[in-house]
């Protein structure tokens, strides 16, 4: 971090000279860069210098390296990702309706891998469950694709006792929804809590979902109650912070509060 | 991106050695790592590919360099962040008393800066607030500390034609909230949609946060609306990944549905 008002470093000025033309969009997403030869001549500095700037902006996760062709700049299109919409289908308010037509129409092509395993859960999970020691847990891992692209991972944790006899074993796609059948095993959830947590990718997320320098990732766990505060689900999902936006509606409880 | 099953680099297995220690714990929290030269004799390789591996460690967020002394394991601590708090002081769910609590007895000092402008504001606040071209908003920029750390920013748009004479215009804290002094001008929020993005800071917010390498930030838009479906504030919050996770309590609006 440099001491404000210090000097900047050449690297850091032709940075943010760069940077400016992508944000003024004089250089627009997916185009390419100048050379690094073309930006040592234009700044007059070795090119040494220039790779460090470049660095620093792929780091920024504003440029992507597409060797060996130099550098372009990154398209970035993020999709409205609305929890809520585990317990209501649709927006709750008017405003959110043209942003999910939008999306709805884009007429991209979706597809899924999911695997089922039985495991010993990780203490995060066992602990929101409230499960015993060496409770097991089946978890259904999802990784979602759109047009063949890597766009989110979801990891879905149920007690084992709860759903052993379900199709929820089943590692294919549960047309009605796991949450229906949950609450056919009398277990329907009623409200859940979400907690998001913003970090770098694992290098194993980073290789799952196909993730470039510089991206982000927000991974919410949430946590399913039944009506009599039992927590039977627990999923934990990773999203790229380049492909989505999460969206909450929020409202106040009593008018007069 | 390496190709699934290519074989690693060598700065890649150092890099995977060290992360596996940071995530077992065998390196602590706040622990210096071992000097370069130290992990260069360790792994037998040259200090330029045990430099390689402690860049990609930084640039995952997993450790800080502090010169001359060389890298510490970064220390990570998250406090909760409860967008919900503004229409409704306590949380719903009796699963997050105990959290709440947690956090309130922490007793670290809490500060901040505020400055009001007037500004023409950017056209993703002018579009969220419904305004006419040139209409001129009233922007409270906020950083807040705790113990003299910068831990968010926080900047409030509202339209000046409807603040103009307020307690808002002045740049001191509004004990009972802006809020209600917006309530007070009869344009009380009753509702409100946050969209979450999640990306790597800019420089200035870098520098005004304080934010290390490999720090991603959630950035919170928050549109707040009257019972009659206007829109009186757009606010903008910052969150350093690495400070916060943001909690939401979230309900089956209707059982049966």
């Amino acid at each position: 971090m440099a001491a404000r008002g210090a000097p900047q470093a050449v690297y850091v000025r032709i940075a943010n000279a760069l940077r400016g033309q992508i944000e003024s969009g004089q250089l627009e997403p997916g185009q390419q860069l100048p050379t690094e030869h073309a930006l040592g001549a234009e700044y007059e500095v070795a090119r040494a210098t220039v790779r460090q700037a470049l660095t620093l902006l792929k780091n920024e996760g504003l440029i992507i390296p597409a060797r060996p062709r130099g550098y372009f700049v990154r398209k970035i299109r993020r999709s409205i990702y609305r929890p809520q919409a585990e317990f209501r289908p649709r927006p709750h308010f008017a405003e959110m309706d043209q942003w999910m037509e939008e999306q709805a129409e884009d007429g991209r092509e979706p597809s899924q891998t999911i695997n089922v395993e039985i495991v010993n859960p990780p203490h995060e999970i066992a602990n929101r469950l409230g499960l015993k020691p060496d409770e097991m847990t089946v978890v259904r891992r999802r990784i979602r694709y759109l047009d063949g692209e890597p766009f989110n991972a979801n990891d879905s944790y149920f007690p084992l006792s709860l759903v052993s006899t379900s199709e929820i074993m089943v590692p294919h796609d549960i047309q009605r929804g796991a949450n229906e059948v949950l609450a056919e095993l009398g277990a329907r959830q009623v409200r859940a809590i979400d907690e998001i947590e913003v970090r770098m990718p694992t290098p194993t997320e980073a290789t799952q979902l196909d993730l470039g320098p510089g991206t982000p990732v927000a991974v919410i766990r949430s946590t399913g109650y039944t009506a009599d505060d039992r927590p039977v689900r627990a999923v934990v999902t990773v999203l790229p912070g380049t492909k989505h936006v999460i969206v909450f509606e929020r409202d106040r409880l009593d008018p007069d509060d």
